[in-house]
């Protein structure tokens, strides 16, 4: 069976499938959902490093990893309202008539099993037993978002959490955290930038003001849109609608996001000598030259109350890396008797693949395997024993399933594999109790070296060479 | 905030959530959906090592790792029939109107994903530029099943297969893929068998009855339940309903997956032959003793078409822990104008946790962590620098991220992250350009070793213990 013939068929198939073919079954839909991606090997090897590298970057700061279903109560995102995520949702009735849906974000279920382990631990313990936590996770998420505009549907996040530390100390963890990640990647402070603010200062004003404490949110989402949509256009949305500021309100809160609010003018105000000593702090946690004070930088999501940060390309090309902040009212708002103080943050998946291929920081994964191992025509089972004692003695081994009647094809099958020795499995050699191994890869100008080593000690094959 | 405190109030609301509290804010499920885990770090850590074992046998095989996303179009699963499992789907219509669900399984998708691999390999490629593959992954997957027998609705399941393989050299690869992870975890040939039997030999008793293909795997969904029904009622299945079949040809069928059945007795039927070989040749691939011949299982799966097994506990506990066998025509039922061979297992998550927990096989992991860092009040800056150069030297690095005001509660810390050093970072030590580090876990006797090491050089702090 040649592909030719089959593509050929397929491709005209995919192309036309209403014509009729009277016996032919029609061709499923070989795309995955809208909005969504396949991991092929060649892709899949890229995915499993910088997955790797999350995880490797979370474990050097003693974060500990935790895992959910991507399924979730829909509750959970309806009760933080004032966001588009809860238009965006994969959410639906299932069977049983549970409202359900494809996790949009990792926090609220991380919260939700916090506050779960604090219900478990019992009455006994005391809260350093439970508190603080350092967890992370790499959880896929899932926007329904119009694919228009090139965003994909779902993507994974690494999201790094700490619960139970009310100082900023919490939020320098999580910055060391990421710019460790960076660097591991041969990414510098010339590439990335982390802006930072708090939107306690956001929250002083409005104080001022005289402007209640529900209004926060709904401020700092409609400010969030200030870099898109300008200044006037958030006086106008604040001015209008639900808050109905008066025109000295709302000049005031664009006033403290505006590029020219300088920390130091303005050290009275509630947020900023904390921001000030993290500033501070952050040249012996070596990280000074990553991080950018930037008023105008509020984050979108609603549950933010204190610092927050966002990654950026100096370049200005990318969209966000990645953001994070404080959110000290989530345990709250889920029912929690008692404020639980929080921080952390979220780092997608596809912007950063963006950025390390700009950049020319990718490494190159080829498919590679130790040895391919095959049997001439009779020579199968003793094939097999051979390459159970490779792979018994630590090789990856891939078998050359079939006789090996013609030896070129041999070679096309250890070459398209990536193998670095191939065992020629033979009666020749096998009557002396050995096998022919061949270096396929040392040698140089055509000749490969090849070496017969004893059946009985192939996990010391090396030693031939 | 005293755990003590937090906790009561939360118990007391979520037993009695509907007593009015009025200013309370009512707490959300603290649970993840129905028949879903929840991974708390200690139980990741099983996930973790499990997963990594999967990953390890596969690659030894050349395996290479693919994944997709949980997501799907409906019509995969749809399109192969007859099966419980298209009424057990987390299935759901989009915002845009599309027909998605999560997938109940992983098959159906790794076929699309290779057909598109073809199709995108265009018409100049030969088939042995894209067969055989070899693929794996490790995909969570969902099933609607009722929560009451126990059975969670979602299960990660490692898949392994191989396609473009005729000969049962596939089945065995994939076999002898499935004893290397069993022996890799210490579980023996006394603790679990494989049973294995060919469907052809059901094909070929059909076929001598004069029953059209058509009923095949309509008649194996039927088989599969003998175990649990009995042969009485499997007849009576056979003889009424969609089959009709008569009093002889149902006895036939039943004939072929009795115990009774020995392979050596029927070698002129379609199967037998090739069963007899892979058996044959099991010996020298050292899995021999794995495999047991069973006529009786078929397997659930309608889109089975030849050899088939399942690996099993022994003592005849636990429910089947792995299943597999080739699919011949799943490739032409999604429209392939062509048959593709293949052949493949999925091996789940929960059965074998169950088996090695009951067989004392599963390693002790705690947590832990190489340093908690901690600094005395205002060497917090420094201590920041000291956690950065241990970090840079390879070491997992825990801060105390408040001030160490209280020795003893950074000693409770360390030893409740698992810590083996610490780095007690206070101005005495640093004015000489020093930092004690304590060894946790040397000593004795309650007796802790400790040093001052050089801050330049953190690096190499081993060589002063």
């Amino acid at each position: 069976m040649r592909a030719k013939d089959l593509i050929a068929s397929m491709t005209k198939k995919a192309a036309a499938p209403q014509v009729s073919a009277p016996a032919a079954t029609p061709m499923i839909s070989l795309d995955p959902p809208s909005g969504t991606r396949d991991f092929f090997p060649e892709d899949m090897r890229y995915k499993t490093w910088l997955f790797d590298s999350f995880r490797k970057a979370a474990s050097s700061f003693g974060f500990q990893e935790y895992d959910a279903p991507v399924l979730e109560n829909e509750e959970l995102y309806k009760r933080k309202a004032g966001e588009e995520i809860t238009d965006q949702m994969y959410n639906f009735v299932d069977k049983e008539g549970a409202k359900v849906t494809l996790r949009p974000e990792m926090t609220p279920t991380l919260v939700r099993m916090v506050m779960s382990r604090m219900r478990m631990a019992g009455e006994a313990v005391q809260m350093t037993d439970v508190l603080p936590l350092k967890w992370f996770s790499v959880p896929q998420c899932w926007r329904f978002e119009t694919t228009q505009r090139g965003r994909k549907r779902e993507h994974y996040q690494w999201n790094c959490d700490i619960i139970g530390v009310k100082e900023a100390t919490a939020e320098l963890e999580l910055l060391a955290a990421t710019v460790y990640f960076f660097e591991s990647l041969g990414i510098t402070a010339a590439d990335v930038g982390i802006k930072v603010n708090s939107r306690k200062i956001m929250g002083a004003a409005l104080k001022q003001a005289g402007i209640s404490d529900d209004s926060f949110p709904k401020v700092c989402v409609i400010v969030d849109k200030i870099d898109k949509i300008g200044a006037a256009e958030v006086t106008k949305l604040l001015t209008s609608g639900e808050l109905q500021f008066d025109e000295a309100t709302a000049a005031k809160v664009v006033a403290v996001v505006s590029k020219d609010f300088k920390l130091e003018d303005h050290v009275e105000l509630e947020g900023v000598p904390e921001l000030q000593k993290l500033l501070a702090l952050s040249e012996k946690a070596g990280i000074r030259d990553w991080l950018v004070f930037d008023p105008s930088v509020v984050r979108g999501l609603a549950y933010y109350t204190g610092i927050v940060w966002e990654a950026f390309d100096r370049k200005g090309v990318l969209r966000a890396i990645a953001g994070g902040g404080r959110y000290d009212a989530l345990f709250s708002l889920y029912g929690s008797p008692k404020p639980v103080p929080c921080a952390g943050f979220g780092f997608g998946d596809c912007v950063i693949m963006e950025l390390l291929k700009e950049r020319n920081l990718l490494p190159n994964f080829s498919r590679s395997v130790d040895f391919v191992v095959a049997a001439y025509p009779g020579s199968y089972a003793e094939a097999l024993n051979v390459a159970r004692e490779l792979r018994k003695a630590g090789s990856t081994v891939d078998m050359y399933l079939e006789d090996a009647k013609k030896v070129g094809n041999v070679f096309k099958f250890a070459d398209k594999v990536g193998a670095r020795m191939m065992a020629f499995v033979a009666p020749g050699e096998l009557d002396k109790g050995m096998v022919r191994i061949k270096d396929l890869r040392g040698g140089g100008e055509g000749q490969r070296i090849e070496k017969d080593v004893p059946l009985d000690d192939l996990s010391n094959y090396q030693r031939y060479f």
